[in-house]
């Protein structure tokens, strides 16, 4: 099979990065097009991140000697691939433009960033959860004229560590009702340079700009319905969520207390269904998707960042110590890698989903 | 004013050394008896604790040549200080005992173990709070047939990050009926050699063996009341408690979502609450007594452990990000210094209290 | 091919638990036999380690239900493999002993021990280098009148880092007089737990007992040669170290300056050579020899452990920052991963060799 | 006494902040004026450095208020101030430019900046070191035609771990000749943000951007000689420093290896040569001169960073592990508080003996 051409739309930064390690050797994606800021334009993809590349290992060879584009000639990018990962940098107004060129240039858009994830025919998509969503692409398309491209994005990092474990419950006929979570969140979500080795060596953050609001909002979205083109919020479910930085290099955990909203499984019923939990990523055997989308662990100290993050390719939500709350009626850890499974990875995952699906 | 002789029993372990170190020049207090397992008994102070001083700072020029005791040898105790800090690390039931000779001995017992916090007579004291939970003491010596001795004890270290925030709700006539509370809790918790490095560099923990059962159950007694000679729970507080070990030294951290009972506070009730809250130890001017029980800081990414963690000598409670909460009336964060108000800074002001109030 | 049944003596430590870990799916060899102390006897793999499984990812399949037999039990072991890998934890003249019964026994024993490293008929192995040294087993089974066993075992880990990037140059013909090494060492070579979490938050150990010394002793054994049935140390080199514990979890990296003996090469003609070397175990293409036992980095500050230590699946030594020294000749930065190259990669390195050479 | 009136110059940087702090409460100096760049001028000193203060405890009161001024204003600073310490972070040439102009303003600038380090009138001031080397002071005001003011500096931060006690030697009669240094340094060293916590956590960085040529070239200068008005270096000593990032906050570290000129003394008359070091600041009774300069550890795994930086206010050096080197005559490890006595408390009692010395 020919390898469909992909550009990666804010290539040089750390998402970005990954974009271009993970799609290394991908069975159905090739990098064929980078682009970054005008600052980057005209070097070479092994230049433009010279001293600043973060991965783990070296930049593939299939990418070190691409020539970097300016972002914003969608009209070259047009050219040179079939669909675009954005993970640009720029202030929120400029991101939403130029997704939106590039969709309305027959590129379809598979992002990265929070700006459309409140826009209400831009589906929110974690493939195990919301596929269906993607039946909303021929509402926005008509809406904004545009032929074939289309805007899908992902939701926030954090949150990916207990929206498929509630997931799981709420198709198997437990809807949840309430949700305290906690989080203790890696550097890597912050970006490079992030946060400063100062703040946190003997420390903690109690505080990551705007996660709490978005985590309490998202998921509102991600389990919402279509009806009349539109995306709308399940609003039986509230989310109280604390945020916290901690010197982690990868891997969001969450303490999670839920409440039922009518019937309540028992805690050996809620790791049966977490346990036997496939979805549509796992029946289309897309090569992103994880085979057990939720890893139970039963040591009673578990799951925990560095041991537990990398579970299935870093696709997986570990969870672990699943015990009565003492308000709620259940509570749970949970733990997936923000800048694979929350990033570039979902982004990968989520474009599978649209390959199969046969939108690109 | 002569001081007041006191023992040290388990003065090697970290919180014994904690006791030794922060009871260097007191005014009231002079250490003249340092007591430890078989095992270290017959070494000066200075040889006992070699390669394992773990306190910041030399051992003080006054301990450091004592003979450590056999723990066991209550009488030997007597003949040398009026009363002792308890911090032995032996099991429960051995602990339970030696405590309760050394009380039969007329000698009171300020302990920092956990083993007599369920006992009904005997107080689980933070002056702030319960000062007034002293009177049990009468009741607990009658039925013990105790002379002059008797035992205090202070609560688990994590839950002082937000007792008195709790507190100063309460006795303002704002009684809280349901908490939520995550911590991130110091490694110095778990003593010395306590959490391996391999453990804790790049990762968090997200269990503390116990604590969730003590954060969630000893609240109550601190709030209870005294009723025919016992101290009765207080059941009108639910607390669900998630408890993490992060890498960080000292200072334990705490995500807090509270639900009021009856009246709501609005939030500036609730920090002008916080910032005039004074009690007990303030108005006797105990010499450990932080002169701002309750410090509130109001940028938003504070209370940090090592930024906040020495507040007034390490004995302040720090608050912060005090903010609605999506599900519950309002959330905050707050910090204490597990070691030091935690521990031994808090076991010496639970003494500073008995000296105050005449029981030693 | 039938794979060899290798046995790992000492398998619930830390060392053996990476053994475990590197030889599943190994092309060679299969683990038919694991032994530990008499506690740990008798259970199954999974149940021994419960708890202390510290290596990422879970217990291999093929090994999690093999019953922990005794480690003394060495006719037990005859049974079931063709050699063993050594890495129990005993006082030195137990595992002396041990191995010896082993190699008595007809069992070659890759031992991972420091015991018999000043033995004058072990050779202390480390492929690319002295792969010749394995002629001296033959007078070491005639010495102690052992058929088929023998014992071979492989250097202090943290040498590993500057030994390939030295031989290289004096095998090029450039013997090295002097070396001045700084090591920075993580926290996996002390094993588990190991170093606590309170000695390297925000801390670093200049000390690590007995390792200066095996630094400036065993490299002379690796370099030396065989005469009269012993090896004699090359006593031509002389070494300084200093040796730090630093807060990282794997891969320890060495700061190290090199004065010439005699003709000195130009700082292009080092790197060209460390760029071209090769060796014994790439010629035989071994399982597990790196294809680039060197490899240079270019950055001006790498090599770094986290972004270095797993290049060329943990085998390779990676070097940079050559620059003129001061003082000596020349001076450049190594890295090696410890519990890789320096552990159990490197054991099974040997005993790959070990097979191709036809000693096992 | 009336305190004198001091300005800080670059006030709302990490040293800056570091002076404010230090200078709280200083018997002989008050903090009256604050300048930094335009973007901060105009401002309270709060204000000013909100959410950028990164001291432990708050800003003091009688600086929180002041109106940070534009340094490039030297008139407005001649109003309000008798000298000036100098910490501005601006690019080389600007910082000389402006030095140069305080000082032509009769105000004496005690600078932390490593612009006139190199400068042959300027002195490069370790006050236990040479303090004779003030005198220089004279010619400087001569060839520059400046009336009262002048311009001293402070060397390096990480060679602070080990100038005093190799001066000790020196001064005994024990020239060095040749000394091995490898250091492990700090994070604040890198001012804030500094070092990205994504570089830092399970990491070390062997690479401190022109560091290591500093170590080598500013000890000469500080054990020179005047000579016709120009500081002349000591060539008889030659340094090889390499230089590591080590995820610590506070404290470098430094691994030396010495060898003697000439006359070598024993390990024990090295050690009391240490134990007896007192100097200029010591005989002077200079308010933040430690008591003990050099302090030594018997055990064997100290200094270490966070249990000995602050030893005597973090003003003293901290040796440790003296033994013998198998290529040198000796090495040690030195410890020193790089943002104390290396940054803003080395300035300070610079300023301190430049009062006692009557040159402001």
């Amino acid at each position: 099979m020919k390898k469909i051409s992909v550009g990666v739309i804010g290539a040089t930064g750390m998402v970005g990065q990954n974009y271009i390690r993970l799609l290394n050797d991908h069975p159905w994606f090739e990098v064929t097009y980078v682009a970054a800021s005008p600052r980057s334009a005209g070097k070479t993809y092994a230049q433009a991140v010279a001293g600043r590349w973060v991965m783990d290992g070296d930049i593939p060879e299939s990418v070190r000697h691409l020539v970097v584009q300016d972002a914003a000639q969608v009209a070259a990018a047009k050219a040179h691939c079939a669909f675009v990962f954005s993970c640009v940098d720029m202030d929120k107004q400029a991101i939403r433009d130029l997704e939106n060129q590039y969709a309305a240039a027959d590129l379809p858009v598979v992002s990265n960033n929070s700006v459309h994830r409140q826009t209400a025919d831009v589906p929110v998509l974690i493939p195990e959860i919301n596929a269906e969503h993607l039946e909303i692409i021929t509402a926005q398309r008509q809406k904004r004229g545009w032929q074939k491209g289309f805007i899908v994005v992902k939701p926030n990092c954090s949150i990916q560590s207990y929206m498929a474990p509630i997931h799981a419950l709420r198709q198997a006929g437990y809807p949840v009702a309430k949700v305290f979570v906690t989080t203790l969140q890696a550097v890597s979500g912050a970006g490079y340079p992030g946060n400063a080795s100062l703040d946190m060596i003997d420390n903690v953050i109690p505080f990551i700009n705007g996660e709490e609001e978005k985590s309490e909002k998202e998921p509102l979205k991600v389990f919402g319905k279509i009806a009349a083109g539109e995306l709308i919020d399940d609003n039986a479910i509230a989310i109280s969520a604390h945020c916290n930085r901690v010197p982690v290099i990868d891997g969001h955990l969450a303490c999670v207390s839920l409440a039922f909203a009518e019937k309540k499984p028992s805690l050996s019923q809620i790791r049966e269904l977490w346990l036997a939990y496939r979805s549509v990523p796992q029946q289309l055997q897309l090569p992103f998707a994880p085979p057990h989308p939720i890893v139970y662990r039963e040591e009673n100290n578990r799951p925990q960042p560095r041991k537990d993050r990398d579970t299935e390719n870093a696709m997986s939500v570990t969870v672990g110590r699943l015990r009565p709350c003492n308000l709620f009626d259940c509570r749970f850890v949970g733990l997936s890698h923000n800048t694979v499974r929350g990033a570039a990875g979902g982004g990968i995952l989520n474009a599978e989903l649209l390959k199969a699906k046969g939108y690109i």
